[in-house]
């Protein structure tokens, strides 16, 4: 077999293999009809000719009059007003902004395959859809399928820094900047948006949310050209560009005296930098902001709230349709470790529910999945369903920053459905965080999912070739957030390595298996953290303990865990509504994942499981190694089923995944042992 | 009073304040005699013009004929042996190389002061000798001294890298380069060069023992030409000029397939560069080699030993009369954390001692003080002593990696008195360490000691103006190994604040005493590390706990320590000769402050002073804290006696310890009562 890199991803196209199937095809795609119009679906035309052509090893004859003779005919809804009822007219009539139908109908005695869309974006999703299926060995003579994303903000967060550099960046260096300028070839970053496009992404902001001293100079004329150029190859995939900004900017690259929010002169600055980037960017989508938060500037400086700066952020895009995406990762980066009563926990919630109504309509709160940050586990943050008359978003962490780095393998589905699917109980039982993010539960205009890219300049994208399957299923997820993990795994593992059952069967169940597994060799029942300071990688119980950043585990001679109950602890456990404030703050009901993330037990505290803390930090460790050295076995059984350098570069990873496991094995059981002075029951070697 | 930056250091001259001793100075310096010749005796004739200059508020009259009518007579022996028998015969004879005589006589009446040197360099040593008693205002009427160094070699190691940046360098960026080239305004290192042979260094390496891509370029005839200038400025002041060099460098610059000492085009390959280096340079000092150590090439790579690598150079340098100065710090830096029975601590014995006698003449090696890496406190490396037939040199370091990185104020003449008078027993009692490395127990023709610079870019040489001390201590310390730190920071206050008996009292106590404070708070009873990874700042009681470095301390819940006793631990106390080996291996004997160096004991241990070790460790954290503040409180005493500029500076760092004092306090007191579970008696916060 060859020896292929990944670059392809999951828009892999390779000729259909069942002459069976390559006849039905043809018969579809012998004359394609293509509604004319927008750059996007020129872009939906180009995907379809190009991905459909190699599947069916002919030209995909397109052309543009009379829908009514070709096999395929791809169109807006009105072009079809004729087949409404052979389309359902219902559906027709109630189909979302970037829905879509596509149905197999008989037309003057033929078969014919109608892909009908409310908007142009729709019709490209329509087009990566039906070659998803075509990719899926799936006939085209049965389909009634009509689609339209849960959420209306799909977005992808890079956090590149004009130096090349990747803030968190584990798969090489920008392909957007590099050496403080934009790159000179684009080529890449059309691929890239092929990508996002092909999963229903719709929205991007280009640059680090920790906006440096280059990067805020993104919105001024000197680079919005260049910004510009990269947003229209965006465009063309249906896309909207971001920018993150740096809130300071008035004073830092505006000549103000100050960067107050309510000061006349500093939202004239803003509203004149909207009217620009508006000028250059038509469909600019708006701002993303980090603010009063790790040391980046904001509101609080001039004795302002955040309602006040996002605001007046808000108010200089609205009228050119822009959005302001206010981060809430806010807290006190410089806690004293020595007392306990503060928590970094509560933050979020404890800033942002008394602002609860307070910002304008053109203003979505992104908020981090959980309280912490991006760790392997911890609670759902209680800042969803805290409030009911704001936008809120979602942020999740594609890029692998503590569920180890693009070299251990962890599909992140697995995690993310938990999230989505937890009950908040807001609007009472079935409040899913999916629901409110969407901005349904609480009839809310703007609402969507944000995550943090996990790309780079390396060769397949996202350095673990597998952890491509991350970003596939970010896009499904935030499309539909009800598909389950194991269908996305699916999904992924046919369209980038054929479907072929051994394969897809293997890498599934190995992909399904990789978030436990990780979870089982690192900080143990939720606790989090533990890991080697700044860059995030490897053991280092203690890394965080004696440190400013509000992070901490307690561990002692005689038991683990940070005390989150209202009864005894911080409190943070009441800002969840009943039922789940009670379940947290019950030593008894809290699930055992979570256990010492509200509370600090014994080393001999018994879990649900009937173990021992102690001894689940053995087991779980010696097992979770032993599952890791598992991964390179199972994958060596597709040796004889995978191109060769595919199935070398991940054979490496997941090498270095099992040899980096021990190590966490015992760092994490040795650390336990010497502090608890508890031998294992199995007494397998602890150091 | 003025605005001071410390520029000037220890070389301040400020005219003399006391009329008397004015007009007893002018009586010599109305008129001066100087041996002319060399370029150094001109730089000595400059340095006394422009020292006495100022003292003495009038211009120097230099003359050079006749020195029967000067006040002060400056000259090599030879010139004076009609006074022979005034200034002492026996001693005349026997004045080594750079030894000086310093003689007030009187001739024809008048009183005459003679300074007489065996060599140029002597001449300005004796001037510089000349100024430091003036500027301690004494008389120049009653004088006899006789001076000579008891290391022919006193050198210091620069770690400075070309791009500018300086390895463990915590004063500012290098004063040689910028971005990969060398500085263009020279007038930096003509300043450094001044301070360095005023306290009597004759040699200096110039660029980091990491020898990168870069700095492997600086033995070819691009750079060459600028290494030779630089050496001409120290030349000037009786420095020779070493390199460190990049093994492999016959293949990495040579194009030569290998780097094997023992190959005949590797030998004519640097032969030829030697060659070549002395056309430029002819004084050059020769080379210094970082090999086979923490991932530098050296011979182990073609199967050689270190004798092969080092007597190759050696031969390359004979012919010019150039040294080698080859490093013995090598050891395994892959360590597995797990495998109690290796011992970095034995490493360099173990890799040096078979080899010993198997070195050339003109070969040196370069001995750490302590087997480990200049910790704040460690036992002496038994390889003094260890090697009989083989120049060895003392390594130690100025600048404070491990010992608060020169925002501490830490006085390290207080350690390295302790070193060099350690009695090794190597030819029975009494050989000490300084006695080993000047060659003199064995009758050696090199020897001597090197330490690393503490120097960079900052306006006062040493972010903290009170290291500045260290680096004359070094220097004085290196002339005559038998200085006591007392006097040294006498001599040196008096030297940089002016001798005023309540300033010079109180920043003297306060050095002398801040070896011990630093040590107080940090990790405790030679136990080491438990710093910060990489950068080694602050603490971190794990950080080099599971790591590759072979530094550990073995914590748990029921006692710390390495067990590196010859009974049941790694052996290394058997690398001490008797009584050494008996007092180390010896849990009784064992002194307090090295315990756990060599014995892994129970919290509840009694220590010599009487407390328990866990006791020991709260009670020098709080007492460490304390004393730190101390300095602070002294400090402020000489508010109105020292000028506003270095009053504020040395304040501002004070202030800086003082603060984190309480953290490492904190961060050491909580981890071992966490681990522990043993309260402290007094009951003080621990968290």
């Amino acid at each position: 077999m060859d020896k292929e890199s990944g670059y392809e991803a999951w828009l892999r196209y390779r000729p259909c293999e069942s002459e069976e199937l390559l006849g039905h095809y043809r018969k579809y795609f012998n004359r394609v009809w293509f509604r004319q119009g927008l750059e996007i679906m020129r872009t939906a035309m180009q995907e379809l000719s190009h991905g459909a052509g190699i599947i069916t090893r002919c030209t995909v004859r397109l052309c543009d009059e009379g829908w009514q003779g070709a096999g395929i005919a791809i169109g807006l809804i009105d072009d079809f007003s004729e087949l409404k009822d052979l389309l359902g007219n219902e559906i027709l009539g109630t189909l979302p902004e970037d829905g879509y139908l596509m149905r197999s109908i008989e037309h003057e005695g033929l078969p014919r395959l109608v892909l009908a869309a409310r908007s142009a974006n729709g019709m490209l999703y329509a087009v990566f859809h039906l070659l998803r299926l075509m990719k899926s060995v799936q006939r085209l003579d049965r389909l009634n399928i009509a689609e339209h994303p849960r959420n209306a903000l799909r977005m992808i967060n890079q956090w590149d820094n004009m130096d090349g550099s990747i803030e968190r960046g584990y798969a090489g260096r920008s392909i957007f900047y590099r050496d403080d300028e934009f790159v000179s070839d684009w080529s890449r970053i059309r691929d890239y948006a092929r990508l996002l496009a092909s999963v229903g992404i719709n929205a991007i902001s280009l640059n680090n949310v920790n906006v440096h001293e280059r990067e805020t100079l993104l919105i001024t004329d000197e680079l919005l050209p260049k910004v510009a150029q990269t947003a229209s190859i965006f465009s063309a995939y249906g896309l909207r560009t971001y920018l993150s900004i740096n809130f300071a900017s008035p004073r830092q690259i505006g000549g103000l005296p100050t960067a107050d929010p309510l000061d006349e002169g500093v939202r004239a600055w803003w509203k004149e930098r909207a009217d620009a980037i508006y000028r250059h960017i038509p469909d600019f989508g708006g701002f993303l902001v980090k603010a009063d938060s790790e040391f980046r500037p904001g509101p609080y400086t001039y004795g302002r709230n955040h309602a006040d700066g996002a605001n007046m952020l808000a108010d200089a895009l609205e009228p050119h349709g822009g959005l302001v995406i206010w981060r809430c990762f806010v807290y006190d980066c410089l806690q004293d470790w020595r007392d306990r009563k503060p928590d970094r926990a509560r933050a979020a919630y404890d800033h942002y529910t008394p602002l609860d109504g307070r910002f304008r309509e053109n203003v979505l709160l992104q908020i981090k999945n959980g309280p912490m940050d991006f760790q392997v586990r911890e609670p759902v943050s209680p800042l969803f369903g805290g409030l009911s008359k704001t936008n809120q978003m979602l942020e999740l962490q594609i890029t692998q920053e503590y569920t180890g780095q693009q070299k251990h393998l962890c599909y992140l589905p697995s995690q993310w459905k938990e999230i989505v699917d937890f009950d908040t109980f807001a609007l009472g039982e079935g409040t899913s965080v999916a629901q409110i993010v969407s901005g349904k539960a609480f009839g809310r205009r703007h609402g969507g999912v944000a995550a943090v890219s996990n790309i780079g300049d390396d060769q397949n994208w996202t350095g673990h070739l597998l952890a491509q399957a991350n970003l596939y299923g970010y896009g499904r997820l935030s499309w539909n957030m009800e598909i389950g993990e194991e269908e996305i795994a699916w999904e992924w593992t046919c369209l980038t390595f054929g479907k072929k059952e051994k394969v897809t069967d293997t890498i599934c169940c190995m992909l399904l298996d990789s978030w436990s597994i990780y979870e089982s060799y690192t900080a143990p029942l939720g606790v989090g953290w533990m890991v080697q300071p700044n860059h995030h990688y490897g053991p280092s119980v203690d890394g965080y303990e004696y440190s400013k950043w509000g992070t901490y585990h307690f561990a002692d001679c005689h038991g683990i865990g940070v005390n989150r109950t209202l009864l005894t602890g911080t409190g943070y456990s009441a800002q969840y509504p009943s039922p789940q404030f009670e379940r947290y703050e019950s030593l008894q009901d809290c699930p055992d994942e979570l256990l010492l993330f509200f509370h600090h037990v014994p080393y001999t505290h018994r879990l649900q499981s009937g173990k021992t803390v102690i001894q689940h930090i053995y087991d779980t460790h010696y097992e979770g190694a032993e599952r890791a050295e598992g991964l390179v076995e199972r994958w060596k059984t597709l040796e004889d089923d995978i191109d060769e350098g595919r199935y070398r570069q991940v054979l490496d990873r997941l090498q270095e995944q099992a040899e980096h496991a021990k190590e966490w094995r015992d760092v994490i059981n040795t650390y336990f042992l010497r502090k608890s002075g508890i031998q294992d029951i199995h007494k397998r070697p602890i150091y």
